[in-house]
């Protein structure tokens, strides 16, 4: 199988067998010896000199952490959408309370930082901003660096990412660009299996936290971060993913995140090159389009479930099929992590001759 | 390595194996198929006819979700509390705004289902009542079936149940004793990785959701329920947890569950038997030791820490040590899931020699 969704992304044969290894105490030296080089590794590809932890969830728990160890309920928060993760962000900090504001754009657009100016300016107070990325469901990446400055400009309101499918792939300088917390997942750029969530969380979060009134224990990071001075998690951790974790970060610092962000638009460049070349139409605009998950418009009089179906059965390649309002409108190439470019070719293959077969 | 923790338990390598496997799409057909499967399973092996799900966490987090879904900010609710995990349950329950009354033993006592009548008897009212069922802090199991009883007979109070260390190794009739959330988890009885909780969720506990307050969204299990009928998990599933899982839950239904929780009593007999023939104590009465965790305590004049560590060192037997008041002052022997003979044997030689060694 050709596994192209956007996550979980497929793994080399080497991280595989690590997965596979034997359990351990992970309230032993072995470990503890582990979860130090993790974190200064996590620390280092995320660009942060702040406290980072690793969580025994999914993408989506890590991003519920952001907002419960940060936020009161009835705090104002502007939620920025561009998509299904979007959206997902503001209904969680609806759920704890929190008064949210929503700034949402067209399927396939990004947001526009100017518009979080105007916002932010036009109604102050706001306690946090929270945004997708790269925003799968459409293949979009977010102007993050110029919204990021755009409430910094406006407001004291903290920024709470969901890097969930952009983390390790798409630049983020967290320090540099004054995020405070990013969320992200083992089982997208990270090259490991789901199980892991990973988070940043910056002294400005800290500062928040004293105050945070939003309720909260097994995502409660003072606990992660007490454990973590005696090397441990306050939780038993998902072991596979943290043996497939600790040797994936270290291959992406030995590389070089540089690296790693241009093998990333590279491979990116290659599926929008090659969709173009079969004559098919990106969501997006190509200049928005995101470095980690291509999303392609299924031609008129194309049933777009039926092609996922037949690309899955007929070549072994596994798509991403549209989310939502998107259903059979658009199929998804993930090309995050491990990517070889026969990977990207294989994929685009299969679709050609599957359209073939489907307009015959 | 002989792993002897009270997990994560050491895995045979025909399910190593499977943890190992490749990535899947978890919202593919592949995968509705194995959650099928594993739901039906859990449910037999769980003895319920109710829902139960797959969250990817770790137990506390099953526990959590046994809370959040079923109570409001300001409902009693009775701790019983024999140990760090039944702390835990109460904590949890105080964390998002209930109110507590706990019910507190000795370390190595089990709680007595007289208290819990009196209690409830003499302040009605209350919401839930949230115990462990084997507290593997001082390895007693509670008696259960008595407790849940006693809680029927004296008010309408829901059981929320931590089983993290007890279910699928120590009998639990979860309908038929009337408990309304069991949270367990991969990494103990299941004879899986750390990764997967999973909990079970009676019709009164339902009924409850429809009131409850208490904010969530990550484990909101309404999203569960509804995912589950299309065959997917709301969030990204830890799959090396889910694969283990998938057989090992097959294994422990084809072996039968009674035979299953036989293996285990005939297992910890043989602990407490070599610990006896040792000339050690055991923490609790023999009569309330748990069968998947046995605490022993660390003889007059011996330094619990070291031996535990020597043991590790010397002799590759990884044990238990205390945890907070009892640090130093036990040492645990873990024997849920896959256990051999050899392998209780082997760590109570090691345990043997080292006491000698330290002692001359």
């Amino acid at each position: 199988m050709n596994l192209r969704i956007p996550g979980p992304v497929p793994l080399p044969d080497e991280v595989l067998e690590l997965v596979g290894s034997q359990m351990i105490d992970h309230r032993g030296p072995e470990f503890a010896v582990m979860l130090d080089r993790m974190t200064r590794n996590l620390k280092a590809i995320l660009a942060t000199a702040a406290d980072a932890f690793f969580l025994t969830s999914s993408g989506t728990g890590a991003m519920e952490a952001g907002v419960v160890n940060t936020l009161s309920p009835g705090d104002r928060v502007l939620s920025i959408s561009i998509g299904v993760f979007g959206d997902r962000y503001g209904l969680i900090a609806e759920a704890y309370g929190a008064e949210v504001t929503r700034l949402k754009y067209a399927l396939g657009q990004a947001a526009d930082p100017d518009d979080v100016r105007r916002i932010l300016r036009d109604a102050p107070g706001c306690a946090a901003v929270v945004l997708t990325h790269s925003e799968s469901s459409t293949g979009v990446a977010n102007p993050l660096e110029a919204i990021a400055r755009a409430v910094h400009d406006e407001s004291d309101a903290l920024i709470l990412v969901d890097a969930v499918s952009s983390a390790a792939a798409i630049p983020i300088a967290t320090d540099a660009w004054g995020i405070d917390v990013v969320a992200t997942a083992a089982q997208k750029a990270w090259v490991a299996p789901p199980g892991i969530a990973m988070i940043s969380f910056s002294d400005r979060a800290w500062k928040a936290y004293e105050a945070a009134k939003m309720p909260r224990f097994y995502f409660d990071v003072a606990q992660y971060r007490q454990y973590l001075q005696i090397g441990q998690p306050p939780f038993t951790p998902c072991l596979p993913a943290i043996y497939a974790l600790d040797h994936s970060m270290q291959a992406i610092v030995d590389e070089g995140i540089e690296a790693a962000f241009a093998r990333h638009h590279e491979r990116a460049e290659q599926a929008r090159d090659g969709v173009a070349a079969l004559g098919l139409e990106l969501l997006p605009e190509r200049s928005v389009a995101s470095d980690t998950v291509t999303a392609v418009k299924v031609p008129q009089g194309i049933d777009g479930r039926e092609l996922v179906r037949r690309v899955r059965e007929e070549h072994g390649v596994v798509l991403g099929g549209g989310q939502q309002a998107l259903a059979g409108r658009i199929f998804r190439i993930g090309h995050m992590g491990w990517v070889e470019r026969h990977h990207i070719d294989g994929a685009l293959r299969a679709v050609a001759k599957t359209l073939a077969a489907m307009r015959s």
